[in-house]
């Protein structure tokens, strides 16, 4: 009861109540110490600081959450898929939680109203959002624990918002992703591939875009190197 | 008191006991669900299959153990260094929970001694162990759940191996762990430093081993680009 007194207190008098309200019906639960969801919606670009001038936003608590999230829907799909062995896991994993996909779940969650609006700069929404989810995790599992920051991802996230089945199918495919990125940046991306020059049993591709050399990739087939070349250029260009 | 009846019960019978008998001072508590603990020291190299011709190894669980790992140790560091940020966070924890220093670490627990004994093959038994180790972890979050893990984690791992004054001072000198490498391998190791030619204001690095190009990277600064360019190299020549 303690939670729901001060909750209730603070519901009338934080500076933060706007947000405040909007907490519990995302949550499914009452928040203990507020000031941590709070803090999960403040990205970086605010620029806020504390008194003794240290940045005060989500990173920490996104550092977190991420991991936290990788640790919960490790265990899930470990049960899910008790026939599968680690590279499906890793690969259906990395499917559910990529930047992109924690981007679009958080825009549909509406995360993106709760965000300090002082958010300025080059930087989506879409993947600010997606930063504000991860840190929601890292406040929910330091407010209330790993159970309860299980039960929010399995009841809110996979339940609600994940379809396993489409995922399972879905292909990651960087060369398109690259080349989708450069058509609406109106760039030409090249793909060189050729049988590698010391191993000729490997192939090596070079990604160009405009008259820039970036990534390279190699791999056993011109597939699997045009797929590396691509996801390396696509490290670089999206940091 | 059911576990610790079935425990002793499994102690004489059980075809692993010999296994058995070792497990309960490392863990500090009576495992539950032995099996499970068996099953964490089968490395794939063993090649045992069920009844079903899947293979039975301990690649599963190893998955399982290394997010919990990480998200213990990911929440460990962020109550630690609760001034730090979350760069400083990633980089501990990359140096606590790396293959090098998993390895290192249950060589001195001695879980090599645990491991069955079917290994062959090129992968060191420091390698091994360290995955062993992982797999050990996501054993104990099946058996006994995230608390007891977490509390394995912290006591038997962090507190009595790990010194964080030491780590936080150790560098992850990629250049240097390349070159160290190669002169074991008796390899010869350049590393091709310039200005980049498209971004006056960055430089690339290339490295060749004997006459193959490896990874390249590019940094602000010719050091930068040269450690990038190592751990690219790195990931390739160590999959």
């Amino acid at each position: 009861m303690t939670d729901f007194f001060r909750f209730l207190y603070e519901l009338i008098v934080s500076p933060n109540r706007s947000l405040l309200w909007k907490l519990p019906p995302i949550l499914g639960f009452l928040p203990g110490k507020s000031e941590l969801y709070v803090l999960a919606f403040i990205h970086k670009s605010t620029a806020i600081t504390n008194d003794k001038g240290q940045a005060l936003n989500n990173e920490r608590l996104e550092y977190l959450g991420d991991a936290v999230l990788g640790s919960v829907i490790g265990e899930y799909l470990f049960n899910k898929y008790p026939e599968q062995n680690e590279g499906f896991l890793t690969k259906m994993r990395s499917k559910m939680v990529n930047g992109e996909a924690l981007g679009s779940l958080a825009l549909k969650m509406e995360l993106d109203k709760l965000l300090e609006n002082h958010v300025t700069g080059a930087t989506s929404i879409k993947h600010i959002s997606g930063d504000a989810f991860e840190a929601l995790i890292g406040a929910i599992y330091l407010d209330k624990g790993y159970r309860m920051a299980k039960r929010f991802i399995l009841r809110k996230m996979v339940e609600r918002y994940l379809n396993l089945e489409e995922l399972e199918k879905a292909e990651t495919n960087f060369k398109s992703q690259l080349i989708e990125w450069a058509q609406q940046g109106k760039k030409e991306v090249c793909f060189y591939t050729d049988i590698e020059p010391y191993d000729p049993t490997r192939f090596i591709s070079y990604v160009s875009i405009g008259d820039r050399l970036f990534g390279s990739g190699t791999g056993v087939s011109k597939k699997e190197a045009e797929q590396q070349a691509a996801l390396e250029t696509l490290k670089e260009i999206k940091p």
